[in-house]
Parts: structure tokens; sequence; C-alpha cells
């Protein structure tokens, strides 16, 4: 089949690889309907150092299931299925309590940039959707497999509500979905910081009530300014960099929630005496996409939100290195892959 | 009249400085019944700079008020109180949310130590105690002004309840009193990590189900061993210094909390993929103790906790320099000031 494989920071392939195979009775073998490419795999292609390579690509998929190991129940061949970006065996103690992110024979996707994806734990992996492989929902159901998830964790971790005041740092896909998910939690101020304003002018129709395009100190003094001098409950911290970690902590109002999702690319950061003697509390993390997705799915599926509007770019599969340098050049928020 | 001064690292000293006076109609004048000295006090008795003081110390007592601000109401002169370590005027917006020490019109007080002391902000911040000045519960009642209240708070910032499996950093006043917080909040297992068998012993009887003196990685396997090698829903780090938030980091169950309320000596430390991957919360901070007061009251009033216990030692003002000494060389767990 044909397969993504990164060689290298700014190295994206497509090439034949083996077809995947059932190895474990708990497997599946799913034939690729929609991929897509993520934020986060933007961060090896501008780091990867060559000797760490080659690396299959892609953890966001909805597809077809084309066999099954024979100890998988509750999905069937021929259903069209979406999977989390990790596998998990839906049965463990931290699966049982919504963590499917540790479950204990857990793991991530990393080859769903692809024709075909080998799903393992694919009973408690996989989620059944009731469309067509032809439905106009396909782009939206694909975001349950990470990003729609991904800002909805941001939002529950932070204990986005009605009463809460909430700043998104970042207006990529996951940053914009974020907005979107504290908007359906009830949220009425939603302030969204980024700069790139087609990215804005969708967070502005996702829920998000003001926009704040400067970063910085001046980015903090002007969300400050929106909120009466005292920052937000909740931050929802979309980016992974250091700098939107440091913008966050100074947006958060005093007792007020910093929640991270965006995958952070550094390893030690400020959480002295000015987080502590305001308690300000860190959270969030990898999201444990699977524990949301039923609770999502049926707003996706009667329209109620349409996360699938992040997709402003589609490629084939030949294309997907094109994918990778139209989202790097911020010239896609989002590109979907059509195997 | 008299008054503990520091001067710098080392060097404290008991000296004549002028009485305390109403400076503000929100102001109460209060004669010292009992202070005493904080693990948190050690810390600029560590590093401070003379250039930076001198420095009246002290921010925990009990005591008589002697005279009020015309605008106080609800306290009245020869009422025996407590005061919490932040004062603050109890109807801001913070304070209505609990967060006391957040309050716009609050502040720390650094001048318990003494004879006397002035309360700003006395209507909201001091609270009466149905006791005589003999009263046998003086020590317990004057842990509500911070330690008791501090352990209180990590335990209630990291969810403890009957379902959760507690670590306590620290066997410092504040760590013995989060496992007597937990213990009375219902948890069940409750780890103690400290390694002065005199404190442990007391942890014991406050709750403590397990002690590990081992630190460092040791430590942390040690934890594991006793937890099915996943660690603690919640990891109350009670001392302030990086290693015992890396400790903290290292038990801390995956979806669960550290909880911090000893006062960071850091600024930057680790808050990488290791805690992102897990989804590990960092929370707690400097404690509102004035939330905590009422609901800790009637438990100590009838001696369903006895907090009072950390007192080792008892010294008149004149030798509290020797307290600071025997806290520092741990002689003393805490040592109660008499003026």
């Amino acid at each position: 089949m044909r397969a993504t494989v990164m060689y290298g920071a700014g190295d994206v392939r497509v090439e034949t690889v083996p077809d995947p195979k059932i190895e474990q009775p708990t497997d599946a073998i799913v034939r690729t309907l929609r991929a897509c490419v993520c934020g986060s795999d933007l961060h090896p292609y501008h780091t990867m150092d060559p000797a760490d390579g080659p690396s299959p690509m892609g953890h966001e998929f909805i597809g077809v299931v084309e066999d099954l190991g024979s100890d998988v129940d509750g999905v069937r061949a021929g259903d069209l299925v979406v999977a989390p970006f990790a596998y998990s065996d839906g049965t463990c103690e931290f699966c049982r309590e919504g963590l499917h992110t540790s479950c204990v024979n857990g793991g991530f996707f990393s080859t769903a940039q692809a024709e075909v994806v080998r799903v393992p734990q694919a009973q408690g992996t996989l989620v059944t959707l009731p469309v067509g492989e032809d439905s106009e929902l396909l782009p939206s159901l694909l975001t349950l497999s990470d990003v729609m998830c991904t800002g909805h964790h941001a939002a529950v971790s932070a204990g986005v509500g009605p009463s809460t005041t909430v700043t998104v740092v970042g207006d990529g896909a996951v940053g914009l979905l974020a907005a979107l998910a504290s908007r359906r939690l009830g949220a009425e101020q939603i302030i969204l910081m980024g700069r790139h304003t087609d990215r804005t002018d969708l967070g502005r129709e996702f829920g998000a009530t003001d926009v704040v395009a400067e970063r910085g100190d001046e980015g903090i003094e002007r969300v400050r300014e929106l909120t009466g001098g005292q920052g937000t409950h909740a931050v929802l911290e979309c980016v992974g960099h250091l700098p939107a970690y440091e913008q966050a902590m100074g947006v958060v109002r005093a007792g007020g929630v910093v929640s991270r999702v965006g995958v952070p690319q550094y390893t030690d950061g400020p959480i002295g005496f000015g987080m502590f003697g305001r308690n300000v509390t860190l959270t969030g993390g990898a999201a444990p996409v699977r524990a949301y997705i039923e609770e999502l799915l049926p707003d996706v599926l009667d329209g109620t939100i349409q996360p699938g509007r992040v997709f402003d770019h589609t490629v084939g599969l030949e294309d997907t290195p094109g994918a990778y340098r139209a989202m790097d050049a911020r010239e896609a928020l989002k590109v979907m892959v059509r195997p």
C-alpha cells in the first residue's frame, strides 16, 4: 500500500510499504476513508533528526473495517468507523475512569496517513458511525479522532461552563475547536488569541466573542482590559510552545485554570511564586479522545456543531508532503487527506 | 513593644519597636496571646540578603482585641481572636469565591512574632474564638492561622475524599497536618514521605497509613510498590523545594493531582511531556486560610482533631531567635511563641 513517511525535518515522502495484517486477535484492519495532517505533526516536521527516522505518520482517520481479529466483538467488517488518536482496551482501570490515553494496553497511532491502518485493541478503540461513505459529515466526523475532542478536553479539564470566562491561546484547528467546545459548554465570554484573520473569523463563527491579535505583554494587557483587569477563569493553551504557556499564565485570573492541549515543546517552564501565590492550576494533557466521542457524536450528526469547517484544503495521498508544506507555511489551516 | 526582626540569613533579633496604632478605620489592634515560627520563615532564614532587611517577622497568631477602628463591626474589644496569615476584606469578588489570599484589599501579615499586632481589614479577617485565655485548646486554635488550614487546602485542592489515595511529601508541620486533613476528608491510604521518625510517628497518629523514608528514585519506587505500581491520585507537596516537586511528580498517578502548599523556592520546574502525557494536574498555592476556619473550628473545639500537637517547643518572645535555630536544626518541629 501507499503510506506517508517522514525522513527528517521538512522531508515527508509517500512510499509503498507492506500492507498491514492482523497481528493480534484484538486487531482490526481498516481501509482509510479520510485522514489528515495535525498541528502536532508539524513539530517533528520542524525538528526531526534524520537519525531518528524514517517514521510513518498520521494519527487521525476514519475508515471502513476490512478484517477483524478473532477476539474483536461489537465491530463488523464493512462498518464505517472513527478511531481516536490513541488506541485503548476500554476495560482497564484508566479506561474505566475516562483516561484512555493512559490505558495499560494502549498506545498512539502513527500510520494513519496511509491507505490501510492496523488498529490494535479494536473493540475498545473503534466507534461505528451511522453514515455512508459519501456522507457530507465525513470531515466533521474525522475531527472526532483528535482536534474536536482535544479542544473539548481543554475546556472540560478547565471546568468551562456557563459562568466561566475563557481565553483560547492559538488559532490553529485545536484552538478554534476549543472555542467551539467552550461555546457548546455555555461560556459567554470567549477571547481568542490569534493573529490570522481568516482563522479568527472562523473562530468568531464558532463562538469566540473577542479576538486579541497582540502577543506577549501587549496581548496580556489587552485580555486584562477585556476582563475588568483580572484575566479569565479558564485559559486553553492550544499551541505547545513556551511563549504560549507564558501568555496563558499571564491572562489567567487568580484561582483560575490553565489547561494545556498543545503538546509541550519544552521540558521546563515557570511554575514559581507567580503561579503559586495566585492559586493558578495547570491541567490538561494528551486528550482521552475515546472518552468523548459518544458525547459529541450526536451534535455532529444533527449539525449542532460543524467542526469539519476547520478543513480548508483536501489532497490525495500522493500530495501529503504538500499538505505539510501548506500547513507549515500557514497557507492551510488543516488539510484533509483522501487516499 | 518587643518584636522579632530578621536582619539577614541566620540573624534574628528581638527589639523594641514603636507600638502599632490604628491607622485606618478598618484596623484592629490585637495583643498577641500566642504566635509561632513557620517553616516558610526558614526560607529567608537561609537566604535573606542583609540589604533587603531588616524585616519584621511572623504571620501566625491568636490574641485579644485591644482597639478597633470606627468601621469594624462584628468584633469587640476583649474578644479572643484568630487571624489567618493573610488579611482580607471578606467582601470582594475573590473573598466571595473563597480565595481570600487574592483579596483586592488584602495582604500578608509579617509582624506577628511581637507583643501587639495591627490587623488591617479586621472585620473580614478576624474570627472570634469561644474560649478563654487559659484554654488548653490555644495551640490547636493557633494552627488555624496557617498550618492546619494550609494542610487542609492542599487536600481540598487535590480533591481528596474517601476514594482518593494520597501521598504527602514532607514531614514538617504542614505535611503532618495535610495527612490529618486527608484522614478527616476520608482518605484510606495516606503515604507520608519523611525521614524524621519522631515526626512520621506523629503523622501516623494523625492518619498516615504508610511511611516512606527513602527519597529520590528510591522513594518513588517505594510509593509505587505501595500503590500497585501506579502512584497515588493526590500528592500533597508540603516542602517548597524543587526536589520535593520532582518527588511529587514521580509518585502521582496518571490523571492525578499534585497540590503544592510549600512556598516554591524555585521559579522554573519540569512541566513537559512527562506531566502532559499523563494528564497530571498541578494545583494548590497560598492557602486562603480565612475560607476554612469556620469549617475546621468545630472539630478543634470538640477535640475531633488536635493539630496543636505539632508544637513540640514553647518559648517566650525573647527566645524567638532560638526558636528559629531549633527549627532550622530540626531539633524542634514547630515552636510556639508566648509573648
